[in-house]
């Protein structure tokens, strides 16, 4: 938490671990160096936008070489705590919530869910993917020291719920319900509402078409 | 699709949606005028951000008042073209094509799942939420007018379906895998990548502490 890093646009730190992993993928190709073009191609991120990202972290890239893999993936390793794993519980074992429980965010990854909670009777008990699951009504006993949380309730659970998991110490919350939580400031809430990313993309595609233009429409600029 | 709405920033455009959706909700709660500060606490976007993406639409609160609700929703439900219907296939029912099913994308909304697609025997011929699931040897038999597809198959399949989409005239995807899909620039494609979005939560956690932070740092700035 160097004062250099605090630097780095937000915007940019969103986009380290896609550069990550697939930097990661690369290496596991044996491949030595990169070009911000192949780069660009394989994470949909323009390569200027790429370029300027990376000059943040001082990596330069040089001329006809591109950037050198090895490095770079220490950098990044280094710079998103690979090596320090964040344990994350999971409230909500509906259908989006066992999607997650499936989902293997081990791999090239340092966030690991090692618990999950739910009200059904008969899930209780049981786990998915070698995650228990656990009653709701454990929540705070059996929480320990996740410090991250994943939010796939139904969405007239989700204040109630956010505010027990603060009480419990957690300091992140990934909110997939379309409700809006109310936290203290201190807590971080991202927010992914599935209903309003499918009505963004007809925006953009009725008034943003990408027709003629530049493949850095391909995504959200910052 | 005028000039002037092409003037309008994407971060600002991709907040119309969820703008919408609360205003909604206020004009059925007969609310007839909200301020930026009640609308900053519902959206969780800080106010200043809200007054300056409302200024492009010409939407400017009147101290001591605020902003008109039926003249904000009139004119986001014509820039949204809430009365034209985006029709929406999903291809992939497995967890989390089902928890998209089962999602109600009609309330207050201008998109709707018309059909499902997947390789299962034993899905192929039901319906989740109505909508009906036919196999993937179907699809370009039966996608029909839809324009938008949701991809919530896995990443080994994706390239290939992203391909028979665009050749069946899909525009735009919204792409739940966590493949990067090659597809011509002219479609639009969102990416939404479930185990990225919780390692930058992670990281955001670590590197920009939000302690004594003012509060439009619970969510992502342009």
């Amino acid at each position: 938490m160097s004062g250099e890093q605090n630097k780095i646009p937000q915007a940019t730190a969103k986009r380290l671990p896609l550069y990550y992993r697939f930097l990661n993928n690369l290496h596991h190709q044996g491949k030595q160096r990169v070009s911000s073009k192949e780069l660009s191609e394989a994470v949909k991120v323009d390569s200027a936008t790429i370029r300027r990202d990376f000059s943040y972290f001082g990596a330069l890239g040089k001329k006809g070489y591109g950037y050198n893999v090895e490095y770079l993936l220490g950098f990044f390793r280094k710079t998103l705590d690979q090596d320090e794993v964040t344990k994350v519980a999971l409230i909500g074992v509906g259908n989006l919530g066992t999607a997650f429980l499936h989902y293997n965010f081990m791999k090239n990854n340092n966030t690991k869910i090692e618990l999950a909670f739910d009200a059904d009777p008969k899930k209780v008990g049981t786990d998915i993917g070698g995650v228990p699951i656990y009653h709701i009504d454990q929540l705070e006993e059996k929480l320990g020291s996740a410090s991250v949380a994943i939010l796939t309730v139904p969405s007239s659970e989700a204040q109630g719920i956010a505010e027990r998991l603060v009480e419990s110490g957690i300091v992140g919350v990934l909110n997939f319900t379309p409700a809006r939580i109310t936290v203290p400031e201190r807590i971080r809430v991202h927010h992914i509402d599935l209903a309003i990313e499918l009505q963004a993309l007809v925006y953009f595609i009725k008034h943003y078409p990408l027709e003629g233009e530049h493949e850095d429409h391909n995504g959200f600029k910052e």
